[in-house]
């Protein structure tokens, strides 16, 4: 076959042809918020490919590895998450729709290990079903944001043990609900439960996420922390984590989710009395803070 | 806890602090060019989430649509390729790579069905192994920029069938390599094989692209053609393929894959010698383009 000289012309400037094409073929789409984003994604992501000239075979080894992070996700896996979340996008998602009232507690990323349903149990229980690490008491209230109690408030809670592993990572060693809880605040909006000091502890590695961390020179901690989802009624719910005051890593956390208002401190008590009413070995440490709801509008 | 309008600002602009957080996180990445596609994609992804103020429910589906296409693939079924080819994305990475000297053929999309090896056959073979279409002889020469004949070039050929299904769709109705064969061009260059004409066919639709594309009102449907991968020594391999002339969605290809210079005609000849010659019934299509290869820098 033959191209003559006008061919050559529309080949070199083909590429924003295309781009208008991939855009103008969503115009019969039902939902115009899915229309925009959509576009938004196509005209972004090929001007990425124009502005980096992406070759043929990066473009393959792209393919490649969506589809290992997809085929690496099980019922208690989420590896694009955890994709999203190394990338820096999980945390942005969060903070643009996470701009609340004044006062109220800052969220932050999900994580991906939020896969399981929480145990519901009763305030003063103690989440740490296996021990081995440092006793620990968290406690305090869950505040609408003028300060009035939010009796009966739920607080999903989730945290690794004491070596880094949430109980999803290790069905085989750790009994299922191990770290996690789903608790009502009392009356007067507080909540108060034993668990062990988190530590902080690797995302995983074993999968492509891992792979794209070392061939980035990154490493894969994050600092200590326990998530919480706090949700009230006539309030939006917020999912954040409380950070250990001091831990490792806050200021390179793998996952880019720390927010200065969440670092509380997990203070030594020596104080037999109060262990005793916790029920922990004295001393202990303790983590007080409260958690600050915004009015759903 | 307490958040005092300092943190609230930093809230405010946090945005564009995880975007540069996440770039920043790249400085230790061995390979410069991996930097660069890592921190341009962030940048992007980044900007696409603000300008469209993505929520968190939208994200969750993104996640979930994501996950779903990596575990559509299979063996025999690329789903990111497709979900690259209706986003434009696969002809877009085609045209900026593919611009080639004048008169050289154009290159298209590989597209998702280029997923086993194409069976070693003789010049003149039928690729055709199940019958029921209109006999067709594909024929032509394999050249150089300059019209030198290329001996020994390698064809990889591989078509729908009839109905518009590839051999890997159907692993129980049709035999494997049905409508694929690994060609090698004469001493003069030429090659020819018979088959069937194809047909206008949708891309896969039972799977999340599918679901896309009827979120979106798009019809899944693709031009007849035939796809080719041309190499010889000393050249650079063109993927590419051959339109048929008249077919219905040549002006809206599902994936944005046609460009003018590869329609070319399936003619009906009526000549009962060269029928005899060619080994098909009479009368019978016939396709006759030269396949042109630039010089390897």
């Amino acid at each position: 076959m033959t191209t003559d000289a006008t061919d050559v012309t529309e080949t070199t400037g083909a590429g924003e042809a295309v781009t208008e094409e991939a855009v103008a073929s969503l115009s019969a789409t039902a939902h115009p918020r899915l229309r925009e984003l959509l576009g938004g994604l196509i005209r972004h992501l090929h001007d990425f490919v124009r502005e980096t000239r992406l070759t043929q075979e990066e473009w393959e080894k792209a393919v490649g590895f969506l589809t290992a992070t997809g085929q690496t996700c099980t019922d208690t896996r989420q590896e694009f998450i955890l994709l999203s979340d190394v990338l820096g996008l999980s945390m942005l998602v969060e903070t643009i729709n996470g701009d609340r009232v004044p006062g109220a507690t800052e969220s932050t990323v999900l994580g991906p290990f939020h896969l399981t349903e929480s145990p519901a149990r009763q305030l003063g229980d103690d989440i740490d079903l296996v021990g081995g690490g440092r006793p620990c008491v968290v406690s305090g209230r869950v505040l609408s944001q003028d300060g009035t109690p939010l009796a009966g408030a739920v607080l999903d809670v989730w945290q690794a043990d004491p070596e880094g592993y949430y109980d999803v990572q290790q069905p085989d060693v750790q009994p299922a609900g191990n770290g996690r809880g789903l608790f009502t605040a009392d009356a007067e909006g507080r909540f108060w439960f034993r668990t062990c000091v988190p530590a902080p502890y690797p995302i995983p590695t074993d999968g492509p996420v891992g792979a794209l961390l070392r061939a980035t020179g990154r490493h894969p901690y994050r600092p200590a922390h326990i998530h919480f989802i706090a949700a009230a009624d006539g309030h939006t719910p917020v999912t954040t984590h409380i950070f250990v005051a001091g831990s490792d890593y806050l200021d390179s956390d793998a996952v880019f989710a720390v927010k200065q208002s969440l670092v509380q401190e997990f203070a030594e008590i020596d104080d037999p009395a109060l262990a005793r009413e916790f029920g922990v070995p004295n001393p202990f440490r303790q983590a007080r803070f409260d958690l600050v709801l915004e009015r759903a509008s």
